[in-house]
């Protein structure tokens, strides 16, 4: 008997201080409108497990390539849960000699663990100046949002690093893929960086650039 | 004459400096797509004063339930107005013997004002420490954003309270519905709180959680 | 004997995952430096339970003034646990006939509640649209940050109302005081509102303003 | 043959690091659901370099009113590419004896730049103290966010500014517009800024405000 | 002779261009005043690579303990270069059978990653609703701000696994330690979670709480 | 005798509602130690006019170096009112031939607006996609926070420009400066953006770059 009152009573406390709070969380859905706050939200009703948890980071990228490294994100909507919530990571797999070359996060900064190997990091300031650390497995370091930092596999077997930003979609702007992979005409490249017009043709050869 | 120069100036004024500024607000459309900054603005054209006005902080909550106390919140998109603009309130209502359990607000600090009788309240900090305060008519407290904390009336009569939040959706965590009020399974709840089995299957039983 | 093993182990879990966590809350230290995010930080150890709590909302404002009203506020340093927390209230005593003359609160959005008598209430958009209400005990209104309101009593007898803010330091600037009360040269008030020289003289000679 | 090899690499390599960032920029189409955030983002796809550039500022504004001024606004959605980005400009137009009157921005602080002619310019703060600055070419100023402020040409010729905002949708509030030139009961204008009904009244009949 | 020139004009150029950009990063100073924001900055001359990087977490914690896990942080100002870059990390180490119970963040979302053994981990939404997966090596999950979460072992071998959040002080709040390892009356634990009096006192024992 | 009760009563009304409005602005006190949010505020009392303005943008910069152009900033602390604004200006100078090289700016989107010549501007998004406009007198241009971009006189005459950006501490990455003029060992530059020995030791000569 005082077992179903309790239950009457919860019934009309749910009744009376439940409410949708729909702002725990906001998982991206690709199909809605984006908004400079990210992807719209899914349906809560359907909003599952699945969508806050993510396998993409298991498996090393293909290292067989110019760089002989991959970088796997796990940003949204890839990760669609963590959408909106002000954090992702990604994952750095570097062969024998591989290298993320000089790049930007426009939009956040970054903390990286080396999981396996030699990592050789740096970033320069604003005010030109470099910060170099050699990493060993469970070395951490971070690079302030948006300045220039590179990663290198400085030891003799292969790299394994997971990187954290401090948003869900931080960028990747990768520096001779600026650069030389695309129509910037050869004459601006040269002019905006001093580099010579032999040297941005041929990387633009490389690399896949017209113009 | 001169008049009529006037309009025909003020007229030229306004195509020269009037123009929309469509984020003096954003009333919440729930029928749109919500996004990681909240709910999609109603038409700026079909946004009335009564957007702006809440009434359901009028009335007292039903204190007839197991915690003889009533929450009730004036957050989006219920009082649509407050969409987007960071900050919102609610009301506490204990009867004779009511309590808040314990909660948390996982995206909001909150201030408390009692305007009748007397309220315990008191929060624990990540050091956890207890900060405790018996609380009189007229009298404040702020909560900082994410921590637990509780109000439980200590006086003769009931007692009313209003609490405000730097933002409007700023979520509800209530602790003992957390932990006993769903399909978490007893063996993880007391793996991660320490509890007893007889203890969790209990209150599982009072408070309708399964598994 | 087991009970000997557990606070063993206690003492080392405290020591494995206890940590100063400086920014559950930042209570103002209004003797040491300011910063764009607030004041800075009284060391932790001293905080106690009453820098959470305050009294000062507990007391109605003299309305023996020009307006018949007082604005009592509850913001940092005066309440200096809600420095930083994005949050904080304030009291508005209206006695009968009282009036809170038009102004703005730069730093935050408002929600008024209403606690007695009758608030006739009212703000004015970017589109120089006003959105007016008769707000009724219990009753509520958002302000958007930044635009001009204002509330007036247009009952019988005094009004109460609690006010809450998206900001610790939501800022006040109220009207009549930010033209005729300082020594903004006349003729630059004259220009800047279109007030006749009468007007404006007349409004500095009752509220204090020079030049 | 080297180039060969080169080339598949590249391939393996964009595949392996190339990805949507889609918070690059949210260009703003105004046909989609408006947030808190700002406008819906135009399909990245159909994005040009035309969305990244507004030519609206280059022309003067007509100041054959009664300010003898215009503000030309360069906000999204008219400057769809600010949209979300958190800056924005406008270009002032004063001809001799021009002001642009007291105003606020509820949405973001101001700097000014004077690029011809003389320009009188002041804030209000909360604190009504007032900050007056003559302005003459390449002088800049800065307005604190959501403060009163004015400027007006007291040079001989016509002058011209141009005016920066940390956000795409500053708002603006201009005080003569707000008070005189919607329908705003002319009681409530005299109740709430002290002025007479003949003023008023008189105001309400040059700007167009009714009641 | 050109290249002299040209160091001549590199010179007036560093003059012309170059200035502190004094926010690139902030290093923490414990020493100095914390504000809402988080610690004094580091004078930047006395900053060093040093700053950016941190081994704590290369170390395994100490899991001889009530839970047979760790938590080592890697937050401002331990890893000094962090501070208010909006990122960090933390190092999970599970033995076999080791949890880390329900806790919260009330500053930032995390995500996790496995990087050895199996992980079982939830989390509790605001609507009471229980996201619950079984996380192998590789595998991620996003755990919202502010929600009750855990981890625990379900292998059979130890565990680690490393976590990211989205700010360089995200907090940290251990439920049985805020329940039952500090000050809090039993009669105000019991009342506002509705464990019973043997339970907390019981788990008070244990834990090291009094009253 | 009305008059004198009027000052009465204006004296009762400043007391009961001025209060110390700390957060209208913030201006930068140099020697106070800085904090994430930026440097500390100058004590309000000593702050003046002078505080907002800002005569460092009059003058043009000198252009008699390498690139032909001069980048002048009225950054915080430079330009004390701005801190903790949001909001900041620079002058761009670009003779004949002018340009300013390739940068980033970490903490903020820019717009550009031009007051004489023509400017060839751009940026690359970090789909690597150029976006690239030829804009006259007049015309503006946004560029989203950190993504590389430059700016070049393209006209016959000198070209003269100012940029507004979203932050009082936008910062400023120049690239062949972050390149070729510090000690980042010329095998790391080479790694990293895949230019030739020859290339590297080349700029490092021409711009002081060392190892």
């Amino acid at each position: 008997m005082k077992m179903i009152i309790h239950i009457f009573f919860i019934l009309s406390l749910v009744s009376s201080i439940s409410f949708a709070s729909v702002q725990d969380f906001c998982v991206a859905d690709p199909k809605g409108p984006q908004s400079p706050s990210g992807y719209s939200c899914k349906n809560p009703d359907q909003v599952t497990e699945n969508d806050f948890a993510f396998s993409g980071l298991a498996k090393a990228g293909n290292t067989s390539n110019i760089i002989k490294a991959a970088v796997t994100p796990a940003f949204a909507p890839a990760f669609a849960g963590t959408n909106g919530l002000g954090v992702s990571m990604a994952r750095l797999d570097l062969a024998g000699g591989g290298v993320i070359p000089l790049h930007t996060h426009p939009g956040a900064s970054e903390v990286l663990v080396v999981i396996q190997g030699t990592i050789c990091a740096g970033f320069i300031s604003s005010a030109n100046k470099v910060y170099l650390k050699t990493l060993q497995r469970g070395d951490s370091m971070v690079f302030p949002q948006g300045l220039l930092h590179f990663q290198l596999n400085s030891g003799k077997g292969p790299a394994l690093a997971f990187v954290a930003f401090g948003s869900s979609s931080p960028g990747l702007q990768i520096l001779p893929f600026a650069l030389f992979a695309n129509d910037l005409p050869s004459e601006l490249v040269e002019a905006t960086t001093f580099l010579s017009d032999e040297q941005v043709k041929k990387l633009k050869g490389v690399l896949g650039g017209t113009n």
